[in-house]
């Protein structure tokens, strides 16, 4: 059992900035957004011929949009477990020579995404725990409910913690079962769980797969030969070649061994309570959630947002990339152009240095550019997913202006967010919410638009069409939480 | 005068990955492209208020996607010239402590884009020389036609060369200068050389901005309050606040002291060469040269490769991101539907580290999705700016009928490239031109596309707007080079 | 409470050597020798005038002999701790920046020597507990004989360990107990540990100091101004110009906080069983350990060496530097001339490349050169002060023959080694014990001796003058343990 | 040819230190010493067998205490150059995969001491030149009395440097030279320099050694089978097994290639001009000059000075290293016993962190203790080899007088430096040596001590037995220097 851990040079510039303006220096995809993701990846290759650490390495790229604050794999080759992990991208963290520690026919991996307050290595996932019933390793996303109680009571009775991770509390639960067998420990500590959970671990022999009974996370099961691959989203299938086989249900575990495949539920809880935001924001556009393209319902909220507004504009204008989506949709069910009005500077990434001089909106004139020729004079419908702060919103409202644009009407593709997220939400950020404490006409006017138009609930769920029925969470739109509101307090 | 050098990580990661297939692994804007571009951006702050150095910084972010190999920065204190150099992009290569040491009140930057033969730290710029006449420091984006003929000429005198740049050969020549003013040594030190360069220099209390007679690289005149910036791109103006002034013309040389700004023309030749390939493809969408935004100009010849064009088809579908204005222009004027067949995934860098275990384009596979939902059983029309290897344009055909295309017709908005650039080009890549020793049928074929359309020259010009009328250099699709032919020689 | 750890590059080189050789690459004084060593310091700054981490910094330097692997220090200031520890030297874990985010007003600090196979910085000291009981940080130098005991039974109980140091044992122990005061806690579980610590603790606002019943290892407390420091030796008082007040007794604690020093005995245990070694070998020449300086103590070895032997020769040669005091002991005393007949290179780290073509004693040749002009047809006694494996003995003999020395008698200032330590030794190497399983006439002709003598136990004892009577630990002489004989396997 | 660089970070904590008290943090035999010295070495092997950078580098670390700021070697294969250098000791500059890219047969290598300000990587050596006549290497020890006249001429000229290092003015010498062939432009460029030069240079297929017609710096020969070896000190011809052949002599060019070795005489130039220094302080103890072994020089001098002086003591004491073979020829020929009374701690290297807190001369409270034990109440005879700014003197002497001497005694064992040197200082420490501007006993009266002694200067060169009848430079004791007095200027 070895364990490694780096810190790339990325991340010390990152410490530097400080967490003050933390949501406009947020890397590509999560930047100004509410929530805290991560995005987890596990292979059980029954053959031994391929390496499962190269598989989980190339996983976890295709869902580095869950998360770039670290990354972590570890492998196991026969029992014998190597773990590395690192703050940032995948691609700084692991250098060829950490591959090549990373022996093994079987490998779980982790990207982290976080609030700056708990940014250390520490935090970094997978934990790899080494306990008197065998060598467990564990990556998680998602939220516990009830993680500070439980781990008050296990401190109470002497456990010692090394990191602020929901996921070091089950491993105390499951140091702590009386089942001395690895697996049924692990599935007897899910009964103290409340909340968000899609986690993958790893035993000597046996790779698991579990979601929370309400499914808040979405976790799905592929192979490619004879190697079983298991990860947030489907997009990391495609990129080894993998076969999407199907989604890891609500309240069911899977082990999976060199006798195959085994599931059961271990909960008769009923009801389920998918995020809603996947569809919106979190996921990648090429991934399937419920058997619904993300893309696509993306598209269709545009043109379901085209229907319920009534506004004449000269073009519809993405913000890049959130928006574009939509603003297709948009621009398609409207009739009015679709113009990229803005450019987004590829090579702006989150450590530049501030430079003493003052340059107003600086970040996001680095980030993103009208085009002045495209804009002039024009009636704009903006489009973007969602407004969380409207910081962000403002300043490119500015700069439309800036450049000529008659009009900026505001067009979001998600109803007003008001509500905090107990599920993977930096709780505190709770008092950001401009919707929270703002009415609409408030907001359009505090970020300079000539109006703001939101996407309906009902508009929206009407846009995701799931293979099965579904229940989504929806509760930082309408604060109707599907966990005991005992559990629902910022106080953490 | 102080110089240091950094190696980013990235930059060790990236050594590592050989050359044999650099073109796939460019970072964004460059991938699969054949020329070897270059960024410069000059700081003369006449008020002494703003550090030079932070706004040169800021400016080469703007200019990064013009080279990503290397970046430098020389700034200028009242004649106490510091450099800071390193390998990789922008931000890795400038840490706070090398800002903090960049102080002055002048300043050029570079970013650099080359092939990995010549991918070294001592080919980084500016370079910066100690000569009798004063400090010099300079910074260059083009090619010397005859630059393997100077050098030659100068090691037969004595001269011991560090690096393998055209721009140490201008060096050179100024300190061989029997002229002791070092400005007048740099102006007669440029009619021995020929070809494209577009250069930024500065002494000891000057700023100087020169472009070659024939214009091949742009470069443009900016000022904010009392300081002027001179840059490769207007884009860069925009992210410091200032304003475009005015493109410096062919053969014009600008030099800028505390008096003011001086100009004059060096030379007599006549004539014009713009490089065309700016407006296709090196670029940014919203910089504008000799008054044409390249966006707009990337959209007409979309369009105007539509009406040329006669296939029926379901959708337009973009190679992202470098053929997606082509690709709206095209779907605006026939009326085919415009969709986001293809997404691009924003994590994949340059440095990823390739598996042992074989997967099948892989890298394409990592960084471009197809999305089946939205090609499955389609017709579609794929395009992009231009072919150089075909090997990409045949990987990506290759996945959209895998995800279930039912007709993949390839459409290239700029003619074929069937001639070696001798003004920015790396010559040894021109047996790979695929279009120099196929037709466009052999190509079609190739590449695996059911069809195969270019635009056509003429139709690429008419698409091109400039302000004055202006003669372009065509020769990657004619042949016709602008220079005299003894100097189009592959065998340097 | 925040953590963070460094690699020194120093460090990522040594993992390269991997551990075959490990004895003699070791740093300069641990060489070739048998145990396993670390030094502990503490600091409680009544005034919080200054730095106690700067304190620390430069006490470790001073103690830096008694570790090279690692190095740690936990800062405290008003109960918030700070944690910084990475493999390799002080000099190297800890740079400006470190420095600066250790505040505060208390620390302890901690540098150890290990062998290679548990040598990695989850296993670097002090370690920092968060428990329900308040904040502890422990530093630890010894051998807990029962450590590997406790330790199961912990993790029998749910204790999860992220370690394989005794300190994460003592640590589990405080946690569990049912105490709530952590102090109290810490004493009580003492009780359960046998063997050897002298152990430093920090609280929110004690500092801590105990030594273990029979005090294997020193212990030292001192003062400067109002600022109360605990260290190993007492060579680290003198660098931060503190006055040496007294050892801490064995079995006694000692707390130190804002109303002054308290200290009790915890245990009714006697006989005390100092480890004759840290005279011999461990401790720094320029520290008094019960009065006793260690310099002299090695000097009159060597006499005492003298006084016992009876052999001819021209002159006395110390192995530099562990030799030299004994050396010039011998020589005083027998009239034979002291020669510095081998130079010692003190630019040979621990990391040097083996190069790939095979030179003969490389480690010892870069090492140690013997000088021809001193050495030639002389007999040499050479002084040593302990022979573990015989290895390097073997080869500087080699080399002094080489040179041209007529005959090379060595000798030995201290006992044969016939058995392991389990207070401090690393066991694997029991069988590396050259004279467990030789007789003396052996051993000298392994190591190519013209003859061999040891000093004799009884002339060992007397050479050391203690202040007060003390019992000294022998085992490794003479195979009496001062423990439990249940606890002395090899098996752990 | 192929440069590769790196800082250790060694080097960058060493950057953080500044210059103000350099002769304190140098490391271990330069401190608090008065010249730039440097170490060469070059192999060429004619078998092929062994690898020319691994003996190089064994050899630097053999010649390491000539210089610490920066190493490199460039090795040569069938006329391939690599070139690899660095700041920082040879042990931190190469790593494993360093060395693998250093193929080759043939290699010089280059280990550099210097003063601060020009410590930087641009300066470190080998330094390779690709001319027109060939690529060729250099590595040189000395300085060059007209260096500073070179240049200028070679830069109204137009040519351009790229660092202050005379190696390069050499360069540019050869590169000028009308000669084609670069052994003989080499050769032909020796007649215009004036100074010490102690020089290897490598072509495509030769290995050349020269040293100045009047042998300022040592430059040996030796062999180990088929493999010529040269080096500044023939110390490090031990370490790689090779055997002694003779010196290179003063004025002679020796040239070894495939059939062999060739050698002549460049110059009619007579009369030698030995640094004496070398046999005080600059060589290794272990190496012969001229046939006299360092080690036994100094302990002469040490004898030699007893027999000048008239103190009554009760101990001689040295201060480590560099007093030690003195003190032992001073107590063997004085009667008055030796007494290791100050410790020198072996862990204190240059790069460690000043408190912000004040503690009274630490640096050398970190490095040197003193023995309370064995100073208290003596008379103590205090020997070093020379004094230079007399700071260190200073302090050591006051830490010797708090551990309770009774009276200190200094005796230096060379004579009072009063003379800048050109031929290896820097000259801008003229002024701070102390023995210019003050009398004995004023030197005395400021560093503390009760008395003051120096060696006669016949008595130091009696001390020295060469093998052949040599002139020694001794212009830093007489003033008598034995180039042109007009290069003799501290303006430069």
């Amino acid at each position: 059992m070895r364990e490694s851990c780096n810190f790339s040079s990325k991340n010390i510039n990152q410490d530097k900035q400080g967490s003050a303006d933390l949501n406009l220096t947020q890397a590509e995809f999560n930047e100004d957004k509410m929530s805290e993701e991560c995005g987890v990846f596990g292979v059980f290759n029954a053959d031994g011929e391929s390496s499962a650490a190269e598989l989980s390495y190339l996983g976890l790229i295709a869902l580095q949009h869950r998360g770039q604050e670290s990354a972590g794999i570890c492998s196991n080759h026969n029992g014998d477990f190597n773990l590395h992990k690192g703050m940032g991208l995948v691609e700084s963290v692991f250098e060829e020579k950490d591959m090549e520690s990373l022996k093994g026919e079987m490998a779980i991996g982790h990207v982290r995404y976080s609030t700056s307050g708990s940014s250390k290595l520490s935090n970094a996932q997978p934990i790899l725990i080494n306990s008197i019933k065998g060598d467990l390793a564990l990556a998680h996303n998602g939220n516990l409910a009830n993680g500070a109680e439980l781990r008050n009571n296990l401190e109470q009775n002497g456990s010692i913690f090394h990191s602020t991770l929901d996921t070091e509390v089950i491993a105390h639960l499951v140091a702590r079962s009386f089942e001395d067998n690895i697996v049924e420990a692990l599935v007897q500590s899910l009964h103290q769980l409340k909340g968000a959970f899609s986690l993958v671990a790893m035993t000597e022999d046996k790779l698991i797969a579990i979601r929370d009974p309400r499914g808040f996370r979405p976790l799905s099961l592929g192979k490619v030969d004879n190697t079983y691959v298991v990860a947030s989203e489907s997009c990391a299938f495609d990129v080894i070649g993998a076969e999407f086989i199907r989604d890891v249900a609500p309240g069911e575990v899977i082990v999976i061994d060199q006798d195959g495949i085994k599931s059961r539920r271990y909960t008769g809880e009923n009801g389920t309570s998918l995020c809603v935001f996947e569809y919106i924001y979190f996921a990648r556009p090429d991934s399937n959630i419920a058997g619904q393209n993300v893309l696509l319902a993306r598209k269709e909220m545009g043109k379901q947002l085209a229907r319920e507004m009534d506004v004449e504009a000269d073009i519809v204008v993405p913000v890049p990339d959130s928006g574009i989506a939509a603003a297709l949709g948009f621009a398609e069910e409207s009739g009015i152009p679709y113009a990229q009005g803005i450019l987004r500077n590829r090579y702006m990434g989150r450590t530049f240095i501030q430079p003493t001089q003052e340059i107003r909106d600086l970040k996001v004139r680095l980030k993103l550019s009208p085009i002045k020729e495209i804009i002039k004079d024009k009636k704009v419908i903006l489009i973007d997913d969602s407004i969380v702060r409207g910081t962000t919103s403002k300043q490119i409202i500015g700069r439309i202006k800036e450049a000529g644009a008659r009009e900026v009407h505001m067009a979001i593709s998600s109803p007003p967010v008001e509500h905090p997220c107990y599920f993977g939400l930096d709780t505190s950020r709770r008092q950001e919410l401009i919707a929270s404490r703002n009415t609409e006409e408030e907001i359009g006017e505090s970020i300079g638009a000539d109006s703001l138009h939101y996407l309906s609930q009902a508009g929206m769920l009407k846009s995701i069409k799931t293979d099965v029925e579904l229940g989504f969470c929806t509760a930082c739109f309408d604060g109707d939480y599907p966990v005991d509101s005992r559990y629902l307090s910022e106080e953490e």
